[in-house]
């Protein structure tokens, strides 16, 4: 699904900025940490955010990520979140500090807070430079 | 609207991730130039191109703009196209090649390209960091 020559950009520390839709069907996009595995991408909210709440109400979305050493260089991901995934040990969201932060546990756990693994599914991919 | 401690992120030569709606309402998300005047923000698109279509379709719009030199920093604007101006002479998009490359005229003009600057009003923003 993924183009092999842009499969890099899913595993390298660039952001991906996620667009989701609102309550009224609006567009949204904010910045988020990516996982690959080579089938899905993943990424970590907590139940309060209004991401999770979007992909509940609309599991559409789309993420782009630009190449950190060339800005004219992106990938574009259309796909739907297929799965929501509890993630109370904190072991997916461990694993995205270790990727982009180089440490062994999300430093910004709050007391409460109810973390979840968003699974994407990739249907459709654009792609410049 | 855009609050005062981040509005250096509109002036500064950071993309600003688009998300529009296409056809069928999905999101999409692509990167772009922007610039900002104090009160709107604007990025040159071609006619052909999906985010001029799907603006003249549903003209709302989000933005997100992640700090160069803080990927934790970032800033959110929704909106909407308020206005889809002609740019024969390509003053607006010669604009952003000068704020973005650092050269006189956009090099990436091809014959028959109908440029046209879309003007976005915010209308919220959220932002982080």
């Amino acid at each position: 699904m993924i183009p092999k020559g842009y499969q890099d950009l899913l595993t390298s520390t660039a952001l991906a900025q996620v667009a989701t839709l609102g309550s009224q069907g609006e567009p949204q996009s904010t910045p988020v940490w990516i996982g690959w595995d080579g089938d899905y991408i993943r990424f970590s909210q907590t139940k309060r955010q209004q991401k999770y709440r979007n992909l509940r109400r609309d599991p559409r979305i789309a993420l782009s990520i630009v190449d950190l050493h060339n800005p004219y260089r992106y990938l574009e991901v259309r796909g739907v979140a297929v799965a929501f995934e509890d993630d109370p040990e904190r072991a997916f969201v461990d694993s995205m500090a270790r990727k982009y932060l180089g440490v062994e546990r999300y430093p910004w756990h709050q007391e409460g807070d109810e973390h979840v693994t968003i699974v994407v599914l990739p249907q459709h991919t654009s792609q410049l430079g």
